[in-house]
């Protein structure tokens, strides 16, 4: 018989990636609880005409789709079925795919709730997602999305707030990070001055580059694209933008005097970073040009989150969106959100070795198995102990006292309690100490006091 | 534009509701790791393999396929397709199922995991299932399933951990609980000693109605169901089984005397009893015959828990099976595990309003937003007290003071704070206890004290 195994880019997790993963989990929960977020959920199918059209046609490739229950044939005809158009007949076979991420059901519950939701409204999810990409190191087919949105609302005190919660999270965490802030109102603004607005991504790809080829190259690229020499040069403030953030939005500020939006864009960034500046925040926050992110999705604030001693991608991500419930029918509904990337989060804690001492331990104390009698009086102490609120175990099997230790250093069960004839006999415990080998008798009483 | 919607039987979960369901399953959780048991979790999609064949024919057709990505029809010929034969055909197009219980995926896991896993194998796992049954009250297409298990010993300690653990969880929510106990070894006694093996679920069945229609009527049943007239004399001190689990005992014993199967559940039953009575639980412990529960499943212990103030079924159940991975190749594994349902732990809890004060308090204090200045005042009080751990935000809005109170009702803020032109001036906060409507004016060293 073949050795069963999992749909390839999924995956199986183990108690102890478990409980690093509850650690990620449960620090970036209590964050968003600290800061007024509700969580939500939401199904893992979601209606088939839900998710289509919502990721652009590459990403309807990518939805899992489910098939009907029972005569899924019964609405095709056999010319249909000979044709075999698979992207035509999709529609007709399923009526239901996955959850492809938390932002469109998020924007499908939020009209489909609309009633009962008081705005503006704080929502958190974390939910895995699926996506039927060609899985490779560090990109799988079912993952984890940690999102906070907030929508109903277009202050900037939700800006703020998302930054500092960042903050706070990656500051638990320990990890040292830069976020970087960027607003799309800005990179409208640039393509206006230049008259080239169907150019901006071009623009923020070569202004990324900079510190790798240098500006010449940088310049020979954007005429290359076919930018006029005229707007080059009048980019060229921007592609040497450097210096503090004050430096920065002054540079901006000259560069976009003559387009409102552009203006718009450098106030709003402007009174984000003063406020971050004015709160104190542990991460570096840096404004940066070159930051586009789905530049189509988003309409205002753009950010995105760095590692500084690691090298690898976006940690977390978020903006501004002005119209996430539209394409349900509800217009006018501002958000702004975040997405912190659990998967990348567990590299960074697992390179850098950030877990606090005690993230694996589950058990406190195993009671080794030593005979009936002996095992009733350890199960009647391990259950004053939990009730103590020690997680505590009696070895279910009386097996050889090697296996029973193996099972304690295997589970990192830090102390052994061993109940035995004599110890039945004295009233006592011998408790076993694992990490230093030390060993001592206490009494039932005392035993709570020792594992403190 | 239609207003959008989800696949029926599915659900949306709202703040209010995931308050409640964390309750649930947080109490649960920290039960489990109390007595011990790490988590797993499996993906979503298994392999159809895996899945297909291991719930019966009716599970087959209860699974939820899904499609194939890119060309789902290449395997298959034209005269496949237009013989429309739709159970061979799903094979073809896919190649994944989502998964159906815990249960299949935990003995796959095991099986693959086999030289990772220390045994005895303590797991717990609270994932969501889905089912393509037909959806009615209380049963629904994706739902969560709580379930711990213990594999690699066949120690009856197993057995009576599991039954302290429900004891245990049912009594941090409150609920008064039965536990039914009964051990298929006794079932497969009871059918050797009359002679009818394969007559015994419609035995059970009818020790099952006896409160309802009598014994008269039952022996009616009996014959009609073609059981021998001496094979229904040799079952009347089982049918009228009552008193004590003692008594019961001693019934069984005298009945079951010639059947050794039958004396080793007995033997079996009678030392988790007698353990769990001098564990001394909570819950009523109660021996019944009559519990059979997927009799082809479970090979000894068999248990179920009913609420005893609440008409509903059962809230959760378990036992022992034998061959949990000999579907897949790994022979000889004995376990024995239990399951929450926690959609109707969920449905006792709101009839009998046992949630704790608290539970759907996320936010402990707002701040009015009185306009700029007032505002980042308030953020720096704000971001004080979220590092004492008060969860604490600012309405992000300058609106009408209305609206911002209406929101502290909905989100069911206690307290309100209150910074505005006269306590910047004053360097205080005014806090409203929104409960009581009191006001006071407090110090921004004070305000954590206020709200402990």
């Amino acid at each position: 018989m073949q050795k069963p195994s999992i749909p390839k880019g999924t995956r199986d997790f183990s108690p102890l990636e478990m409980a690093k993963r509850n650690y990620i989990f449960n620090t970036i929960k209590e964050a968003f609880l600290l800061y007024g977020f509700q969580q939500i959920e939401t199904p893992a199918m979601e209606n088939y005409s839900t998710l289509m059209g919502k990721y652009g046609e590459e990403g309807d490739k990518l939805l899992f789709k489910v098939l009907n229950s029972g005569d899924f044939l019964k609405s095709v005809t056999d010319e249909q079925l000979i044709g075999r158009n698979c992207a035509q007949l999709t529609s007709s076979l399923c009526e239901k795919g996955l959850r492809y991420d938390l932002t469109v059901p998020f924007a499908r519950y939020v009209v489909q709730h609309r009633n009962e939701i008081q705005f503006p409204f704080k929502r958190y999810q974390i939910q895995p997602v699926w996506r039927a990409d060609r899985p490779q190191k560090g990109r799988y087919r079912e993952f984890y999305q940690c999102d906070a949105d907030v929508v109903g609302s277009d202050s900037l005190v939700n800006e703020i707030e998302l930054v500092s919660l960042i903050d706070y999270v990656f500051a638990k965490f320990g990890i040292n990070i830069c976020i970087k802030l960027n607003n799309r109102k800005v990179l409208t603004g640039i393509a206006e001055i230049i008259g080239e607005a169907d150019k901006i991504i071009d623009i923020t790809v070569a202004i990324d580059k900079i510190d790798k080829i240098g500006i010449d190259n940088v310049n020979q690229e954007l005429s290359e694209k076919g930018i006029s020499d005229e707007a080059i040069a009048t980019l060229q403030p921007l592609l040497q933008l450097s210096g503090s953030n004050t430096d920065k939005l002054a540079t901006l500020r000259s560069l976009l005097e003559k387009s409102a939006t552009g203006m718009k864009g450098v106030d709003e960034l402007e009174y984000v970073l003063s406020h971050a500046d004015s709160l104190g925040m542990k991460a570096n926050v840096e404004l940066d040009v070159s930051l586009a992110r789905g530049l189509n999705y988003y309409t205002g604030t753009i950010l995105e989150v760095k590692a500084c001693d690691v090298q690898i991608g976006s940690i977390t991500g978020g903006g501004r969106y002005d119209n996430l419930t539209g394409v349900f029918g509800m217009e006018g509904v501002s958000g702004v959100g975040i997405s912190f990337g659990a998967d990348r989060i567990f590299d960074v804690l697992n390179t850098l070795d950030l877990y606090p001492a005690g993230t694996c331990v589950s058990t406190k104390i195993l009671f080794l198995n030593l005979g009936e009698n002996e095992a009733s009086e350890s199960l009647r102490t391990i259950l004053a102990l939990r009730s103590k609120g020690f997680s505590a175990e009696l070895y279910p099997d009386c097996s050889k006292m090697k296996k029973q230790m193996a099972y304690a250093d295997a589970k990192q069960i830090p102390y052994v309690g061993i109940i035995g004839e004599s110890e039945l006999s004295e009233k006592v415990i011998t408790l076993k100490n694992m990490a230093t080998g030390e060993q001592c008798k206490v009494t039932a009483e005392e035993i709570a006091d020792r594992l403190s």
